[in-house]
């Protein structure tokens, strides 16, 4: 071996240990992230289980608004791209909604 | 005021203030979902970091496929849309690969 394929296997030994610990990170996050996920969609089952027994309008779209908003304000200051932000919370947003309207036992749509 | 109506409106104060109580909960998971998502999103920058000071290829499919089994799982022991959990991953890795292509500095796709 040379020194310069023994440093080159040292430097692949080493990203290799950086990348694993980083991953073991990213994996770390992503269940607490999931159980978020599952924490939010439990608090909507809950908040559509009040409006069925109280007979309240499904959706509030100022509600929604004031979601979007804070999350277009969490993209700005942590540079987080603005238009994937929205996407993300479409989608969430969207999810929950179709999942009140389940609880709920609305047929109809949930403007 | 009648019986009837007394008793709606105290219906109507409980519901407002269980569904406020439910509200204030919802932001509070929300705001930990944001912080989650932001850690997720500067984890996979320090890895892109990493790859690029050691030359490690760009994307690893596997890692990809690890990380939607484990949402799938994750979906189906929660009673969460199996198909939400894809799209809701497809679109943070679609974000993540995005950005890792932005700071390892590659012009072309991230396959």
């Amino acid at each position: 071996m040379t020194d310069e394929t023994i440093a080159g296997s040292a430097d692949a030994t080493l990203s290799s240990r950086e990348l694993e610990r980083l991953r073991a990170e990213l994996d770390r996050v992503d269940a607490e992230l999931r159980d978020r996920l599952a924490e939010r969609i439990a608090c909507c089952v809950k908040i559509a289980q009040v409006k069925r027994e109280y007979g309240v309008p499904m959706m509030q779209p100022h509600r929604i608004g004031i979601v979007q908003e804070r999350a277009a304000g969490f993209a700005d200051r942590n540079g987080i791209d603005r238009d994937f932000m929205r996407r993300f919370y479409d989608l969430i947003i969207a999810e929950t909604c179709r999942v009140e309207d389940l609880v709920i036992g609305a047929a109809g749509g949930s403007e």
